[in-house]
């Protein structure tokens, strides 16, 4: 279990949202609130767009709360659109590799959750990656073959299509081996245009997710930054938040058909 | 602060007492219970004695529940006496040179505490190491500068007199810039042969101290490593467990009439 | 590319191998001789046998040449049987994952070479390890992957006839995919009692391995660790060397018969 | 002995001159031509003045042909001014304390060269820097302390006198400690406007120095980027490459009369 943040809107130095902000990602690194595990310590990452349409990504395996640079990344650092993560393994090793944001092409990607009975259907999960995206596969998280496996579908024309057909894919995987543990699902999509949050979980506990309309624009966030909670929405369970850079957020239930389809 | 555990007796496996109790060191990077730091993720370090006068060193920047190299290192290492560390810092970077233990020859230190108001002192703290220790000096840490200053007082005729000798000092310089935050010192020193445990504070929150004897021998720790707790004995304020490899911790007051006679 | 060293014989401290020689492994990782790539800087790797069955690990990151804890571990540890690994990365990641040696129950591996064109059968060299080792697949190297797939073999019954049925299988996929790069395989494998030295390749161009005979016993090395260059014996292409703890060793020619019979 | 570069003009991406020139700062790293040192893996660092008078850090102790945050960030960071930096120990420990460039509010220093016999003065060259920088002493090089001595002299008013000043009394430290060895100075200083560049030694040794104008403006470098060598100006011993964003560079004699006065 992890925890992270959005921003999508004008420019901001990234310090305003990952330093600043009393309770922002550093402080939830050594105390997350409503995470299951309260430190996140095994490693972060930051990912941003810039002036070219890939994003810059820089991840680390130290703690988040004691790298320097990455302080000094993000006082320098100015994005509309930037997505950070601290991590808390579930297993796999502490190796950038295993840190989030994950990158494919214009595409960035983090991910608070697991695939529940990861290890059984690992092989059958890392068989869903393309041919050609397999290069991709750096690391042995779940969250970044779920990605790869995700952006095989082709997110460009369908992004939430992919996402939902993928989760349907891996729960009929899980069916298949017996896995009685849950697949949760609360994540981060972007081209650097459309950002896309995914509060999912095939039990009743989905991983937190908020979202927060700053004059910059719009944050989303695993758990509120600040102690204005009243300013922060919760967005539901098995729903979708989207928005457009520059746009409002839009919550919608996750369309849940594909996944009775396929399964 | 830190939490720190030694161990001197018989031949015994490190993991044995860094990884298997339940309320192991490595249990204690992630949740410290009677620390001010809960979490205790910014570096760690191993010292033991082998074969060689010279104790062997292990010192890494990650946290200590996330490191491979660690846990295979504790299994394969058995020793009479060794030391184990896992570090909270007070403000200096994630650098190996800053995590304990630190070795000076054959002698081995490491240290739970702080030196109240230390950048205001730095300089002078710095000055009492003498030239010959001087290139020793590879970090920037209080605790560091505090070893080198007591080594250089001469550690092997004297080791307790070294070490009051070198609070004394700092107390005096502390006192000098008009510092009223304390100075306060959980400490371990170590030959090979003879374990000295101090606990001393300037103010009545000397940091704790428990010491626990097992069939392999002695057992000193920031807190108690298992929930056996009545088998703990808590070391008093202002107070110093010494024993030699194969005998039996003795406890007396620390002696602070040096204290007052060089402030 | 990379460069190794294995020592079996009377105990001795892996200092005297790996450090103290003037061309010591050390001293390879900033410049060898005999190897494609000049600098072996992309991490390294210990492997040992203690007391215990399973032999320890550890494996970092920074290149050898600079690292404190391998100095002090090697003068510690004192081993019959250790090896000891410089990587020079042929693409992937610096990651202690993708650093020699690899353990597996009782055995470790070591390489020095490449699966020509391994990008493009990865998924099907992933595909030999059998789902029981398949979660000890941490990185992401050709050579891990070749190892687990080795593995999957049964090494504790026919270790040689493992390797050779694992080479021959990868260059029946190697030769499907129509990959005209080489199979270039020069490695160490041990149970602990156990020792093998393979020097091999699909062309004319077997990276180089040498043994010596010292009084403490036996070493391999990928190019000679001192200027008695006419004590070193070049281990011929295409053959093997082995030898028990104690023993003398035998070198005897690869068996090639198994690998045609597969492809 | 090092190897960096520095650019100063237009606003160029980093890795037009970091990563991409044949002969680019990462290709030094392996392979440097004109240095003492071939291999410079011992960490390394990058500054640069962004939308902020002080200067951005980004240090790392990986080797930079290894470190895929170095690539990220150089393809997506674009600067007027900014400064490259590989490190060959001389002696000091690898940690990012110990990485060029360092700074120190608006200015940022980054050195190639060695103050002869250091340990020796190490103590007196540390008396230089005066308690008000004293905290920004992180790591033990003799660079950051040159660095912060010389900006005790008072950087903004007159830097290159404050330089001069800093050299004329480390010799004469140096003279007083009989040591022989010379004190070598390649090193580059701004302020975010200026750029000075320094190629001094007190013996006929002084590192290479080089310029050259782009389109994109002036760099300065410890060897020629590409094989146009014939486009890159060698900075004669002893001289200063002095210019102003969007100046041109001039070159003059390091006035030594200020030396001498000292000593």
């Amino acid at each position: 279990m992890c925890r992270w943040t959005v921003h999508a809107g004008e420019p901001v130095f990234l310090e305003q949202l990952v330093l600043e902000p009393c309770h922002s990602l550093i402080a939830q690194s050594l105390h997350a609130r409503e995470a299951k595990a309260e430190t996140n310590g095994d490693g972060f990452g930051l990912g941003w767009y810039g002036e070219r349409p890939e994003p810059g990504l820089y991840r680390e395996i130290l703690p988040a709360w004691s790298d320097a640079n990455l302080r000094s990344l993000c006082r320098q650092l100015r994005a509309r659109l930037f997505f950070a993560h601290v991590r808390a393994s579930t297993g796999t090793a502490t190796a950038r590799a295993n840190c989030h944001p994950f990158a494919s092409g214009r595409w960035l990607f983090m991910h608070n959750g697991q695939i529940g009975g990861y290890e059984r259907i690992r092989r059958k999960v890392e068989a869903m990656i393309p041919d050609a995206l397999y290069p991709q596969r750096h690391g042995t998280t779940d969250s970044e073959a779920l990605f790869l496996a995700i952006a095989g579908r082709g997110l460009d024309d369908d992004p939430v299509g992919a996402v939902l057909g993928g989760l349907a894919e891996i729960e009929a995987l899980m069916a298949g081996a017996g896995i009685e543990e849950p697949l949760r699902f609360t994540a981060a999509l972007s081209d650097g245009e459309r950002v896309y949050g995914f509060r999912y979980s095939s039990d009743d506990r989905a991983p937190t997710l908020y979202f927060r309309d700053f004059p910059s624009g719009t944050v989303l966030a695993s758990e509120p930054l600040d102690i204005e909670r009243a300013c922060w929405h919760a967005v539901p369970p098995n729903s979708l938040v989207s928005l457009r850079l520059g746009g409002v957020p839009e919550i919608a239930p996750l369309a849940l058909a594909p996944l009775s389809s396929v399964a």
